[in-house]
């Protein structure tokens, strides 16, 4: 299979589990805000992550999948809070109305608050026996010192303006914990060894970096109807960015040497790990 | 010790494991909106239902302590994210200002969110043997079929009116679930059996809708000094309670009703439920 085909049997397979992962009887409209959001496309970057970290070590990622939906919806869910109007205000993601806008603010966050329970109960009720580990890994990058932290800092940036030290943490933070988590995650539960879970670990952290910075530059030059949001709104919000703290030129040469060590992280893991650096390497054609 | 002693044990034991739930490298100011609500004071009766519920079978308590703090950092977000303005607009919990009222909208959203997933992950972190199928149970009953199912049903019901079925749902999963829980989750954790856990689980349901029932009461009838909070709110914003549906005479007979059944659901635990049986019988004395 080429790259391509690979990541989109990952993605399909994702995007399977995701269809029937908000049970029936959930009330209306909760359902149909979590459905709604958690089935608005996207690349599913999260659980193809821990597909394939899990693929590296095992054939059949059916097990994996409960795990690869719980990401996605932690995702959805943090996209949908960030979109209220209490934090970025956001009316348009990946070029469709956002949550509140569709279902009303009171049940974007009940939605959200909905998805992340879900993912909680999706893993705790996978069966998988390792899957306690995988769920604590989850637990703590998606949480007061992960995913939430970087949020935090992201939100209190606009009014004290950015240093290095703080993009650093909010970069670390608010993006590469949950690109780190599904790699750890996947390699966990295909039960790889420590070595190669750390391998798997310095990966996601690097690709999470260098992803966040390209996402910064396309927020400067990229083009609105090919992202499916607005673009500009960091300069217009005072954002703490790589962009507005290094300038367009320096950050374009560390998304380049930040996905440079991502791929180096996965030279222990040889042939299997192939796929994941050409994933690295593709993010990165974005921006050069 | 007497009932008032034992009580006290359990809560200060409970406060004691809060104080110090927050961990010191949570960034400014998520941690203070996060410790503000959490050490907001209240009864803390979810805690000490878990600590009873696991008093029963184990003289230590020590062990149970995460997961008492766990379902006080739920019950603390779900509180967080109801007085928002997009919910139920509150500016009084306790007798002091909202979350959102003291750190804004958008980091009360934030503080809600790490309080929900720092729960899960002071469960994972534990070290409990028995912790996953307890994280299981407060993972079920705190999502969508659960508490956030209550919360999508009661803020529905403002705008549709309310019927017996629709009040029974939202009793059950708004209230009832999250005082199921602790009682479940504290026998899992001291080994209590199957039917001993069938018995916890009836006393939690009977509790929960006589709770409510209480509640609903007191918003009418109750003294908002004594309260810490502002009534006559739910009849302002056409909340669908037990009084509305059924009038005060009638709620008041219901509570009685199921603090009886509560009371009677622990019979096969003989002596060791006597606690808890008084702690349903005193809910009960606040509205007689």
């Amino acid at each position: 299979m080429s790259y391509q085909e690979q990541y989109d049997y990952f993605r399909l397979a994702a995007e399977e589990a995701l269809r029937s992962a908000v049970p029936d009887d959930v009330p209306e409209p909760l359902a149909s805000a979590m459905r709604y959001s958690l089935m608005a496309g996207g690349k599913r970057l999260r659980p193809v992550l821990l597909l394939a970290a899990y693929n590296m070590a095992q054939p059949d990622i059916t097990p994996a999948l409960p795990f690869a939906a719980a990401l996605e919806m932690v995702h959805t869910y943090s996209l949908i809070h960030d979109d209220l109007p209490a934090m970025d205000n956001d009316d348009l993601r990946r070029g469709k109305p956002t949550c509140h806008k569709v279902y009303g603010e009171g049940m974007a966050v009940l939605a959200g608050d909905g998805l992340l329970s879900l993912a909680f109960e999706t893993m705790a009720s996978s069966g998988h026996p390792r899957a306690f580990a995988a769920l604590r890994e989850l637990a703590l990058r998606c949480g007061t010192r992960g995913m939430v932290a970087g949020q935090c800092a992201d939100l209190t940036a606009e009014e004290t303006g950015g240093s290095p030290e703080l993009l650093r943490y909010i970069h670390l933070h608010k993006t590469a914990d949950l690109l780190t988590a599904p790699v750890v995650m996947g390699m966990t539960l295909a039960g790889a060894d420590e070595a190669q879970i750390d391998a798997g670990r310095e990966y996601g952290r690097n690709l999470g970096v260098a992803f966040q910075i390209i996402d910064d530059i396309l927020d400067v030059v990229g083009n609105e109807a090919v992202l499916g949001k607005h673009t500009g709104k960091d300069a217009a919000e005072n954002k703490c960015t790589w962009v507005s703290v290094y300038g367009l030129e320096k950050a374009r040469q560390d998304a380049a040497l930040y996905t440079g060590l991502a791929v180096k992280s996965l030279d222990s893991w040889q042939n299997a790990g192939n796929f994941l650096k050409t994933l690295a390497q593709r993010t990165l054609m974005r921006v050069q």
